[in-house]
Parts: structure tokens; sequence; C-alpha cells
């Protein structure tokens, strides 16, 4: 079975937590690898699962090799982010999901769910705010937009949103219209601006973002082409329901 | 196992259900969704099977994520409805039928399941019922035509209808002719009009289905696109015998 | 667990069951659904596998919805019919041999399993039986040819007198030249007349099946279309020994 | 779970049995057929295993049915024959060595597995011996050569192998060169001659395998094209340790 | 479940273990089969998983077979080596590193896991050192590199590496640039010369791998090109991580 393996003492309960699987536009992942720099945020936990690759991660100028899934923490900001550096395959979406979706339980942890929308956008990409059990008020207080249309959720965000539905866990899930084919650091600045940014009430510097906008685009230029050929289970992806059907 | 899941206390027992899984025409998928719409249904429960797409659905203007596949009712009209987004994938076929035929044995709910027949119509679309376990005399009392030639009904509704046998479940089966490529609005007012609405005495107002079928049949192609496509048990479908073999 | 459910209560105990499994030339199917006819059998029980395709069947005129795969008796003439509308899809074959030879063996039933073997006929399509358990000596004593080669049954057939070897029980086999790729009425009539008929001790009209050659071919050409694509374990087929290797 | 089912009481406690799965060359089914009718073996059982195939053979002039694996034995001259109709699908292999190698185990039978060795030959086909458990010695004692190179034994016979040095069973290979496309009755001649002979003590009659090659080659070239065209852990073969990597 | 079979009673508590799993330049095989030879290591024990191969390997003027991964043993170096003939397919990658991990820590043995990274050369191949548990502080005393840049290693051994760090073994990684295509006895002698040697403190004569590396290379050309095709869960490599992506 799944679990989650913690590798320092820290307080998370009653904590936020922002999603960061690849998914369209890697909105979630940039937003996510962002804040784990900006605020220096400490390893926490390591996520196992039978199906997720196993494979081991090195990083530069460190000795010690880590698993592809990680959970950071940032104890005085009550912030925590799920950080992976690999898709997750098909196989192991519903037991990541349970996996997760209970240590969050466990926690009292409030998630914050993070999800493209393939778009043509004109000025500002748009975000809209969707939840599960009790958390539609956050995002109400926070006049976070509607739904413009029905749609669907689908990848490991789509999973963990129905995972949470399913157990009547609070959580949010935020909707960005995003660049189909390539990382979109603009709109995981909305993400984080005008989504995460007002749930969590910390104050983001997102210069970085945009200066460095173009170098990101690059560098995750291969992930991007991966998660784009990656099956629906795989990419986490928001669509019109009648797209998706 | 799949399970399903409560979400109001609404008494549905004795109630028939209308069952609305895509298949040929999405007529059954058009007529339920019509009878959600019209009657107003609240949502009465969710379906969970492992098999099924973990997915999660939004609607417009709403915050609320719900799973793909929903049981809605209408308690003072004695009427449950099957609402699905999505086909359901030939694995979860067998494990959804158990789960659903053995809510329906517990409440003491007819069901009637809706399946198209492909054909060149001429005029308005035949409709004929079948049954399973003690149900043929409702058919009889109302004079639905009997089956025309030897036939196969595959797909969800086909399973539906194999287990119903099976347990002994009281049920009916509405076959309509239907277009075999796109959506047939036309087909699920026939179903409502001389199936679903003498069979559980409700009258029902077929006006929008009439007037909006153009927009229905736009808004509906791809999923009837996607259901052409699907294997044999993931699209609802009736056929002569002889064309099944 | 593969079950047999009983709808009626028939005595079978020491009758011969005549198995109608579609296969080369689909000539066990033609000459069980005659004999099903023929004799006006009633619907003993119906044959439940969790592999076999989950789908419903209704027949002209009637209400009644029934699985695919059912078990008609004569009790009078002490005869039983596995009658199938499908083939048996490689998954289920072993499970469907397991359940359907445990019930031949508490119930006491010699089963007569009928196959075709592919041939360029000339005159008079040439029979000949097998055996498993003690039933060799049945054979004998109407003179039905031995084998004149070292031979292979396969499919659902093969599977069934594999399942009859191992556990003992006697069984028949009996193996027709056929048309290797249409529904061959010829060949069932052969099979009657000069095996069922004699190991029965029933007489059996066959100007049906003479007089209905024609449309017989037309009616089955789609599934023996079907079976010759099917893979080796779906359909069942005798070979000489040289020609399966 | 595979078992071996015993059909006539027969005394093969201690005797050596001479192993013939289809594989290159068809050298050891060529022997142990060879085998089985110069000496008139008796039918001691028959193999079942969940994953061979289910299929039924029957033999020219007799009416009984047989599964396609099975084991005859010549009480008189310590001899039991491993024979195979079919080849073993690579499902089925682990839970076939496991199954005879436990037999053999508890029935303190040695066995002689044999392999052929694809090579271009000039003059006679060399042969080599190896072994597992402490059966080192039976071959030195002959002066069977020893393997001129490293390499790997796989298919069928490489399973029974590793599953006998894995068990600690005393166990012998003897691998020949031999054709690698067609059926090699003259390999099998030298199996027996310098080999099973020699290891066995018994004198064998190999003027039919002499006399009928190029009847043998012709009958079993359709076997032999199956094995060349089987997957690596279908067909047994030695090759070079360097050609298999 | 996969289990290490122990062959001859030796003394390996608080050994080093050199991992040779066939991959990338092929260089952790070439590595850890000069040590087999240059010490003549004996063998300790053989690996048994349900989903390594079953074959059975031979070498050149030995009667034993032998299973195609073991263990040998070098007591008075206090050497342990993991050798492979075969690779590893994706499915026994998870069994296999649960099975050798878990023996490791039971043994208190610490791995040294190696791996090539594919890469232009010039000059000699750079090597760098990565670790889990608490081993990093020996490749600090040895001034072993540290990752130029984010990166991870796939394949058994990052199957193997996962698998230490969940469980918090001590364990080494190193990582060699290697040729791409060809067997790189080069690199395998960086590993040996400036990591194997310094960590172990045993001296090792090299001189064979620089006069025999024409040889080498040609000797495992076919296993090279076997690796450069396989998936990346069964060929052992390490990558920059925007490279993996």
């Amino acid at each position: 079975m799944g679990h989650i393996k913690q590798h320092a003492e820290m307080d998370v309960d009653g904590a936020m937590l922002v999603e960061g699987m690849p998914g369209v536009g890697l909105v979630g992942k940039i937003a996510t690898d962002h804040l784990v720099e900006e605020f220096d945020m400490e390893l926490y936990g390591t996520v196992h699962c039978d199906s997720l690759a196993p494979i081991s991660v090195y990083h530069e100028g460190e000795r010690e090799l880590l698993p592809p899934v990680r959970i950071y923490a940032a104890p005085d900001e009550d912030l925590v982010a799920l950080q992976s550096d690999i898709p997750v395959n098909a196989a192991a979406v519903s037991e990541f999901a349970d996996c997760l979706v209970g240590w969050l339980t466990d926690e009292d942890i409030t998630p914050v769910f993070l999800s493209g929308l393939p778009a043509e956008k004109s000025g500002v990409p748009e975000l809209f705010g969707i939840s599960t059990g009790d958390a539609g008020g956050l995002l109400e207080e926070l006049d976070i937009d509607l739904p413009p249309e029905n749609g669907v959720v689908s990848g490991p965000t789509g999973a963990f949103l129905n995972e949470a539905g399913e157990v009547g866990l609070d959580g949010v899930g935020l909707v960005v219209q995003s660049n189909e084919r390539f990382p979109d650091p603009e709109a995981a600045r909305v993400l984080i601006e005008h989504g995460i940014g007002p749930l969590t009430g910390i104050e983001v510097d997102i210069s970085e973002l945009v200066d460095r906008a173009e170098e990101i685009r690059k560098q995750k230029e291969k992930l991007a082409e991966k998660m784009r050929q990656a099956k629906d289970e795989e990419s986490s992806k928001a669509q019109p329901l009648r797209m998706y059907q």
C-alpha cells in the first residue's frame, strides 16, 4: 500500500497544501516549485506507492538521494507542498490519491489542487475555483470566480479531487487558463497571485517567475512535451465537459 | 468493491429508476438528462467503483465537485435517475452492474433500462419492451410492443439486465430505434412519451426535447462519436441477434 | 465462480447432453439448435461465469430476457441441450469447462460433445467418435468409426473433453468433417443421424435441417465468419495433430 | 496448482526420466517419442497445469482422449518419459517446472533434460553434459564432454534445470548441436546413442530413427516452424552466453 | 517472494557489495565481472525472484548449472559482488530490489551501486558519488565529486537506491560518464580506480581491463545493444533530470 514516510519532525497540522503534479502547461508544478524555492521549504516526507516509478533523484551539489515524489513544508507559513519530478503512471493514480488524501485527512490539512485548462488566452489568464467538502466558503469569501461552464478535471489532480469528494475532505481546486503545449509560467503566476496567495494569506514574491519565465519555459520544455503525450489519467487537466466527452 | 454513497436523506423506497448510461444515439442519456432537469431532481447519491474513471466534474456556476456517475431523485414523483457524464470502461461494467443491482434490490426500486437499436427509421421510431423477474406484466398492461425479432442488449445496459435477471430483480428494458451515428433526441422523446411516461404514470413535458433537438445534437456530438468507437462492452446497444453474432 | 442456475424443476438425472458451442462450420450449434426446436425443449437453467460476456438476450415475441448460454431439457426423451448465442472468450473457457463438467458429474449426465473437422468433403461427411472415462463402449456398440489419424480438439469443446478426462467423467466426442468457412447444416445432419440419434436412441426428424439448409447458412453466416477469425481457444475445432502443431 | 494425475499403478521409484518438450530441432521430442514407441511405454500419468492449453488429443484407431502433456513409463527398464504434443506457453513454464520437479523429487527420479544448440554442424553433432545437484558424477563416469564455452539454456528445459538447481535435485542436462530451422533426427540419435543410452544403461535400437529420418522431418516440420517462432520462454534451447545476451 | 539462497558458508557481515546489473555502457557489469575474476571470488549464493527469467547458465569446462543472478564473495577482502548474466525485466525490478536490500540490511553490508551516465567524454570520464542513509560521509572523506547538476537514476540500480533510501540503509551510488552505445571498459576502470578502490580500501589490478578493453567491447557488444533498446526500468542509467523528463 502507498504511504508517506516522514523525514523530519514538523508541525503541519491545519496547514494548507499546494499540489504540483505535472499537467497541462505544468501550471501546478511551476507554481509549487516556485513556492518551495521562494520559502526555502524543508523536506517533510516522501511518498511511496508500489506503482510509482522506482527511481532515485539527486540534486546538484548534494549527496542525498530522494524518491521522485516529495512533500515539503514551511511550518511558519502553515504551508505544505507536494512536489513531483515525474508524471504518475495510470496504474498509480488511484493508489496515490488514496494515500495522499488519507494523509491530508489525518493531518487536518486543506489541499489546494491546481490544474490548467487549455485555452487561447487573451490578456490575463482566467482563474476559477471549485471545491470538495465544505471548502466552497473559502472561495466565496475571496470572490474567486465560479466555473463559466460544465467541465471535468482528469489526471492525478482529478483523482485527488474525486477521492477528497468521496471521503468528504474540505479541499479546493484552482483552474487556470493555460497554454496547451508549452510550460506556462504566466498561468502559474496567476495561480499564485490570485489563488494561492489569497487562500493562504501568504505574500509571495513572484518576480522570479516573471523574470525567469523564458528560462523556465526552456528548462521544462521536455516535461511539458511528455505531459502533452501522456494518457488522460497521467496528466492533470481541466476541460469543458463537451470537450472531454 | 463498488458502492453507492448517499448524499441526501430521501425516501426512494419503491420508486422507479431511469437509467441513462451512454450508448447508441445516447437515447438513454438524453431521456434521463431531460428528466433530471425537467423535474429539478436532487442529488441522492454518487456511484463509486474502483474501475470507474477517477475524475471530478463541475457545473457552470457551482462550486461543488461531483463524481461522474450520480443518482438523482424526485421523491414526490417516486422517480430516481442514474446519470453519467462518462462512458464506463469494459473493466468496470460487471462491478458496476453488481453494485447498482444490489442497491436497487435493497431499496426495492424497479429499474427501467434504456437502449437504442441502430435502424434506418421511417416515421416515428419503434419501441418495444423486455423484462427481467416478474416485470413483464407491467409492459403487458401498457400494451408496449413485443420484440419483433431475436436480439441482444450489450454494453452497461446489457450487463444491468443480465445481472437483474440473474438475481431475479423485476426490471424493464425499453429498446427504441435510433440513429446509429448521431445523438437522437427524437428517439429519446419516444422513450419518454411511450415508455417511461406510461410506466411511471408521470406526465413529462417534452417540449424542450423537441425545441432544443438541434442544440442537443450539437452538444452531445462528441460523446456520440466516442460511443460509436467504444468497445461492445462500453456502449449500451440493442441489436438483432444475427447482427451481433 | 461459474455456476448453473436452475430455472425449472425437471428431472435430468441420467440424461444425455448435447453440446452446441459455436465452432468450425457451427456443426454443434446447428445440431443442438435443431434439437431444442424439434423437441420444443424447455429452459432448464442458465450458465453464469464471471468471464462470459455480460449481455442479455431476447427472443421474438417474448418479454423475458435470458443470458446468452443456457441449458434446455426434454425430460421425456432424457435429453438435455447446451445452447449458446455467443462465442466464449478465451479467459472464460477453463472456468466454463470446470463449471459445466462439475454439474454434469453431479447430475450423472453423459455429455455428447460435438466438433467439426475442416475438410474438403466428397460425398457424405465422415464421422468418428472419441471418449473420456468409460464411454468408449457406447461408441463400440454402435460401430461409430475410430479416429483415422492422430488429432487434437481445441476450443470450448476441447476444454470440456480435457476436463471430463481429468475428472474421469464418462463422455463422448463426435467429430464430423465440415466446411471450414461456412455454416454446414449437412454436417450437423450427419451428427444427428449417425451420432446423436443412435447414442440417445431418439428418433429425430431432420427434414427441417435439409429443407432449410440454405436459410440456416444465411442466418448463421455472420457467426461462422466470427468463429473463423476467433482464437484457437474460442472456436471448437478438431484437427489432425500435424496441422495443429 | 499444477499436478500430475497417475493413470496406472507402476513402480517408477528411482527411475530415470527423459524429457521431450519441443525446442530447437525438436531433438528432445524426437528422442523421447522414439523411446516411447521403441519400448512400447505405457501411460503412467498426465500433467495438469492451469496454464497449459486445455485441449484434448486423440490417436489413430483409439477411442481414448488424452491431455497434451503425458508421462509414460517402462518399469522394467527403469525408464520414464515426458511427452508433449504442444509447446508450453510462457505463462505455464514456471508452474509446470515447479510441478514436474516436485514430482521427480517425490518419486526419487533422476531427470535427463534434453536441449538442442543451434549450430552449423560438420560431421557428427557434438554433445556435452551439464548437471544440477550431485549428478555431475554420472557424466564424469561416462566421459561425456564438458561445455566448450559459457552458455545458457532457456525455454521449458531451462526452467526445469533452474528449478532442479534451486531445490537441489540431482539432474542431468544433455545439449547437442542441432539444425536451427528443421527437425533434426540425426541430433536426436546422438542424444540417445551417446547420452541417454550410456546414462540409463539401456540399449536402444535407433535404426527407425535413421531409416525414417526423412519422414520424421516432414511430419514434424510444422511444429519445428512453430518452435522457431516461439518466444524464448516457450522453446527449449541452449546458446552461447554471448549469443543469448 | 524473492529470496537469496546461500550456497556456501562465508562470513560477509559488514562487507561492501559491488553491484553489476547491466546498464548504460555496461559499466557496472564490467567492473563487477573484473573484480569477481581478479579476486577469484567464490559463489556465495544465488538470487531467486519469481519474475527473473527462469533460465539456467553453464560455464566453459564446468558441469554445474547456475541461475543467472548470483552473489560472489571474497571474505578476506570484505568484498561481495552481485553478478548478473541477464537484464532484469520490468516486472522483476521492484521485487528484486526488495529482496536484495532486505538481505543487505540483514547482513549489514554496505552496497556500492554503479551506473553510467551517457556523455560525450573528453579525457578521463568524470565520476561523482551520491548516497542513501548515512553513507554520504564515506564519499566526503574520499573527496569524491558531488553531482554537477540535478539528475535521476533509473533501471535496477535506480530501484535499489530508491529502496535503500526508503528503508534507510546506508548505501553509495557511483555515477560515471559512459559511452551511450557501446561497452565502456574505460569507464569501468574509472569506477574501480577512483570509486570502488578507495571506498573498499582494496588495491585492484586493472591492467586486464586496460589490456583486454577491445576484447571486452566485442564480447559484450550484443548485451550493450540489448540494454540500449531496453525499457527505462530494465537498464540502469543516470541522466540529467531535464533529459529524463
